[in-house]
């Protein structure tokens, strides 16, 4: 394979328009078949990376997935998570913001969830939404919401620069292939209770959350924490893409075991 | 195989005396093969019993592991989570308490990190050890720790009643394996991190915790929460019997997929 993850990583600087991004793409294999092996490669790259990440504990990594509805976040999440030791393994799905959470400024519960270090955290939406449903929806005034792309990057600098890595997946899936989901949940009885009426309404704002979209990854794509779009129609490539880019970014931190207690040389067990 | 986990459970209103329990019981099982192919089935239905868990979220799981230093408690977390969604179970290592912790009640931190409904949450320690090492190193004086029973049998009864199943295991292993497994640590790179000189020197109290724990499952296993003795020399058989004790428990909770909104057979997505 010549062409990596990084195909997909938004450089910062310059301006984003998602209908250049492929949704169907699949790089350079020719079948799900073709990417299976190296993307179970990954998988297992990535768990005993985790492992090592654990027993140093001087890294932490927070994984950000955004999507659409029915874009793949729950779906991505158990591929790629499933076999990682859930005890060095934090998922936090974020819902609709308790009344709690709502009195505090937009970064609060997100910032409550980071990993510490020695743990991968993962977050199913994230503080992003602060930019996305608040924005479409007239939630907060725009002269709130254009301020947070600032916060928001200096907020992941801070994390990056005390030891977390940081890196965003906008799973990119067409308008169709949504109808496509929201259909399967309507017909698998083991998907119906993911049904909610709010995903066919939400889809006559199709084109709005797009344009949120573009302007939050070209605002927040930052050399610290790299936003990835994600061709996210076929499961298994997007599968592919993710797992490659934690492998290239976990090996990037460098992580070793620790060594070990002065003079175990010498210790006897009584 | 007549013998189930439940052979291991602690009868409630009984005397304990650790002695009678096998740490290197196999069951009915001659060899380490044999169990194989059934506790990979069991692995198998805790992931999708965790799934419906997760849709249904009228249920939470609290899992908590006890064990003698080396006890084996990271290793059984390690084999029987890993293959469950991170996204539905959250482990929590209860280290040294934090100078914030120490100024609450000794349920403080762990009430904070019980799961909520939808997901399994494995407790590394628990708030036993406030009747373990804090009674063995006098960290508080018998009239506090006595009381302490009472209030941990009440606290899982009210998350029992509240939807939260408990169960405990308890890793018993022989000291002759203890030594074993700290020499492990001193002899092989990849361990040598998890060593720690103060494994050696608890050895001396190890009289002092066994009685601790014989007191601790005589006072508190309970129906609504029951402790298991877990013969666990054996890495293999202490995951068979953890894992059957987890499938029975969680198919005890008939737990099914929720229905799906009302109307959905009429929706059209557009």
């Amino acid at each position: 394979m010549a062409i990596t993850s990084d195909a997909y990583r938004v450089r910062p600087g310059g301006k984003v328009s998602l209908k250049k991004y492929k949704t169907d793409d699949m790089g350079e294999f020719d079948s799900k078949e073709s990417a299976h092996p190296l993307t179970q490669k990954n998988f297992e790259k990535i768990r005993d990376l985790q492992g090592v990440m654990y027993a140093e504990g001087k890294h932490a990594l927070l994984v950000i997935f955004q999507a659409m509805d029915a874009g793949g976040k729950d779906g991505a999440i158990q591929s790629i998570f499933t076999g990682v030791n859930p005890q060095g393994c934090r998922v936090t799905s974020f819902k609709q913001p308790s009344l709690r959470e709502r009195k505090h400024d937009f970064l609060w519960r997100h910032h409550m969830a980071c990993p510490p270090k020695g743990i991968i955290g993962v977050h199913n939406r994230s503080h992003y939404e602060a930019v996305l449903v608040e924005r479409v929806k007239n939630i907060v005034p725009k002269s709130m919401w254009k301020e947070r792309y600032e916060h928001i990057r200096v907020f992941e600098e801070m994390l990056a620069e005390e030891g977390t890595a940081v890196v965003k997946f906008f799973l990119h899936i067409s308008k169709d292939e949504q109808k496509k989901r929201i259909q399967d949940r309507l017909n698998d009885p083991k998907k119906m209770w993911k049904f909610s009426s709010t995903d066919v309404e939400e889809r006559q704002f199709w084109d709005d959350y797009q344009q949120a979209y573009a302007d939050l990854l070209e605002q927040c794509s930052t050399k610290h924490a790299p936003w990835y779009v994600v061709p996210a129609d076929h499961k298994w490539f997007r599968n592919w893409v993710i797992s490659d880019a934690l492998v290239r970014i976990l090996k990037g931190l460098q992580m070793e075991f620790p060594r070990p207690e002065k003079g175990i040389e010498n210790v006897k067990v009584v």
